[in-house]
């Protein structure tokens, strides 16, 4: 049996499998931010309370389903770390898992619509409990035929504490849910906190790390890099570059093409009503929509350009610890929000009191997106050797175009969120326009920063001369062994 | 400036950049199904007459959108096969295009819904000419600084020869584009035709060239092989493997992914409707949507598959001719059809006498989305050396099980679709359960097919063995070195 199946060798690397893992991940993770942007509100009615009551149930739906998703997905990434060759069973067994994680936002939604009930609770943790079940069968199955491993675990002679241990890691999420689906019938909000614990727990064992190093090993900064390592190699390696991108890529993708499905389903005017209303002229029927069009392309802007600046950034960052994908996914998360500050910003175009609070929010949320970016890139400055490309790191050449970069969403949108409270003229038009001026400013910010180098290098270079001209008056050289 | 350039080396190569632009473009050109598959029918209408209603225009805009959008993206991977490595302009230069195509969908839009009048069309085409004019920018920029270029081109003498022969491939189609936007305030019907040859332009030329070999080069194979070659090498390579692969992915991803959005929106049952209308009861309530979980599974089981079998193609598939490519875009376009199979069999489940018809629907969508991939195997079978892995090409180890589990869904989509014609009583849910069993198939077809390989090969061995043992007698052999 053995040698015909590896004659027969259908076991490639896992390597596009993973990319439709990682798209249908994030697509999931960000799509349940329609139900909270497609949420009609009055236009006489008040911003302030509407947010409030869309805070308390769809936003709260979509922020727990995406840092579900998004735990779920690093299990997927840890798992596939441990089994690199994939043939056909664990494909399907992997688009089984698939199955069940497309559901969870379901059984969220059911979650939060009906709290009290103790269904909604039971259904999520089966579904959780059937996930990390299907899991545990991929790696058994795994172990089972040790050519599929990772070649490290492969060569290794303790396969088997690999296996408990990956094991344990895979079904700590699935014991606690299990837990939650018995208590969801005796006393649901236990099983409301057990749930919390499995989104919170790698990131509070973290942290408490983290505190212990700090406060044990404050003063010796070896001590600290050693615990640090230890501290990774048990809770595993960090997640791979390549598919944190990828997941991100997915976030941003989804996040760009939600806007024109609005855009289409909403603003393709009525003929019947172009015909009785604007006397047939399309021309005049469309020019309605203007705003519409506006808040189209500044999001779009934005949103491009943030997936832009995190390219740049992770273009130079050679390894992730785990606090930066966790700022990732926060910062995420805000993109995800980015289809609400366009419904918003567009809904209230010029036409209602609650224009200035819709920029504000978008503010907010652009904000957020952007500054949980430069905090991944002042993480990784912290341990700058391990985690960056020397161009990245302090002095060198992209030091200071990335910074400026990085710093240029957060300004801006501080800068219109104060805007907003000085200028009561300030509106969404102006703003929408600010976002589509901006990739013009990163242009010249790049040629900026390309000139005052030049004019530093040249001015160094000059003195450098002058240096090597007063020694050579002193040493007498011939001047062709210098300027070579 | 130019040696400061090549010190500051943010150039990486394009790899990122173009799997996100594939995530973008796949998911435009399958998004447009949402509004054909959100279109309201009542239960009491003749599914007939809405059907062909749907025909005549949502979907119509749907399948040009995806044609359209396909056409961008080949144009797309043809520029990034000349250009290799990626600095800050260019991204962002590919960020505007990106941007501009996100709006064609939109203007589409408007066109079917205005036929007669010429905003639309204009609008359409000038987008068309902005993003041919931004693409030809990025090869200006490229061939300016050549070392982004794609070695190959870097290293030869004709880089104009080059340069001038991709800006005509480019700006073929933004010029007939632009003719149509003249001729759109003149008379709209040519402007309709120039339209069609952008779409139809580069597989009619293909069309024409092949039958031309067919009629001349009929006799020498050989022949016919060269004149293939030099065609591939007019209209330049065809696309990688890879991004065809990519953008596949993407749109098999959006679409599994679009089918929860519309569980999460329509199936959730209302608070105060559980409590007036089933006593807070919310299961019995939620058992009211059984048939859209079981529609949902199944649809999400079909498209699983439908990617796994692609994936185990590709896996196989060593270089794609743009024959394959062409059948690939006609499966996906089916594929992005699968939401509309879903929405229409849990619409009609067991309530209408449209269950049937519902039923014909989503069998004919399968059916096509399957032959085409089948038939992208049987066009790589007639020139296999090139584009099989040898394992699959005739007499290789995988190719009896890669007939068949190619076979597998046209033949289950055909006589689901029989039986409706001939049981009164075929249901949708014995469909979607009928889905839901074939994965099981597909493992059982595996254990079949390895048996019956094992079979045939002890049954070869001991032929031969026999063999074996007869010369051995003749030449009294000593038995280790015959066993060896």
């Amino acid at each position: 049996g053995r040698g015909l199946e590896l004659e027969g060798s259908s076991t490639p690397t896992s390597h596009r499998l993973l990319a439709y893992s990682d798209a249908l991940l994030s697509i999931i993770a960000t799509v349940m931010i329609l139900p909270v942007a497609h949420t009609k509100i009055h236009p006489d009615q008040k911003l302030g309370e509407s947010i409030q009551q869309l805070l308390l149930a769809k936003i709260a739906v979509y922020l727990m389903t995406f840092l579900i998703v998004t735990v779920a997905w690093a299990a997927h990434v840890r798992l596939f770390q441990v089994i690199k060759l994939i043939d056909d069973v664990l494909a399907l067994l992997n688009l089984a898992c698939m199955m069940i994680i497309t559901f969870l936002p379901y059984t969220f939604s059911l979650m939060a619509s009906f709290p009290e009930v103790p269904f909604g609770i039971f259904l999520f943790s089966v579904c959780a409990v059937v996930i990390g079940l299907i899991q545990a069968v991929i790696v058994v199955y795994g172990f089972y035929h040790p050519h599929l491993l990772n070649h490290e675990i492969q060569v290794s002679e303790n396969q088997n504490f690999y296996k408990r241990r990956i094991l344990k890691i895979i079904l700590r999420g699935p014991v606690l849910c299990f837990l939650a689906a018995i208590f969801s019938f005796f006393f649901i909000p236990l099983s409301y906190v057990l749930l919390g614990l499995v989104i919170v727990f790698p990131h509070l064992t973290r942290f408490i790390t983290w505190c212990k190093t700090r406060i044990v090993g404050q003063r010796e900064e070896e001590e600290e890099h050693h615990s640090l390592e230890t501290f990774t190699f048990y809770l595993s390696e960090p997640l791979s570059k390549e598919r944190v991108e990828a997941f991100s890529d997915g976030v941003y993708a989804i996040v760009a093409t939600l806007l024109i499905l609005d855009i289409c389903e909403d603003n393709v005017p009525d003929p019947r009503e172009v015909r009785e209303k604007f006397h047939g002229s399309l021309l005049e029927a469309l020019s309605e929509y203007g705003p519409n069009y506006l808040a189209y392309f500044g999001s779009f802007v934005t949103i491009g350009l943030l997936w832009f600046v995190h390219h740049s950034l992770f273009l130079y960052v050679t390894k992730a610890t785990r606090l930066m994908e966790l700022l990732n996914i926060l910062s995420l998360a805000f993109i995800g929000g980015l289809p609400l500050a366009y419904q918003l910003t567009s809904e209230f175009a010029e036409k209602s009191h609650n224009e200035l609070e819709a920029i504000q929010v978008s503010c907010v949320i652009t904000f957020f997106a952007s500054i949980f970016q430069f905090a991944i890139w002042t993480t990784a400055l912290l341990h700058e050797r391990e985690t960056l490309h020397p161009f990245a790191q302090y002095g060198g050449n992209e030091h200071a175009f990335m910074f400026a970069k990085l710093a240029l969403y957060p300004c801006v949108s501080l800068g219109a969120f104060f805007l907003t409270c000085l200028l009561s003229e300030f509106s969404t038009a102006i703003f929408h326009l600010m976002q589509i001026v901006i990739p013009f400013a990163f242009l010249a910010l790049r040629i900026f920063v390309r000139i005052s180098l030049a004019v530093i290098k040249s001015m160094v270079s000059l003195s450098r001369r002058k240096a090597v001209l007063s020694e050579e008056e002193e040493a007498c050289l011939s001047p062709t062994e210098t300027l070579s």
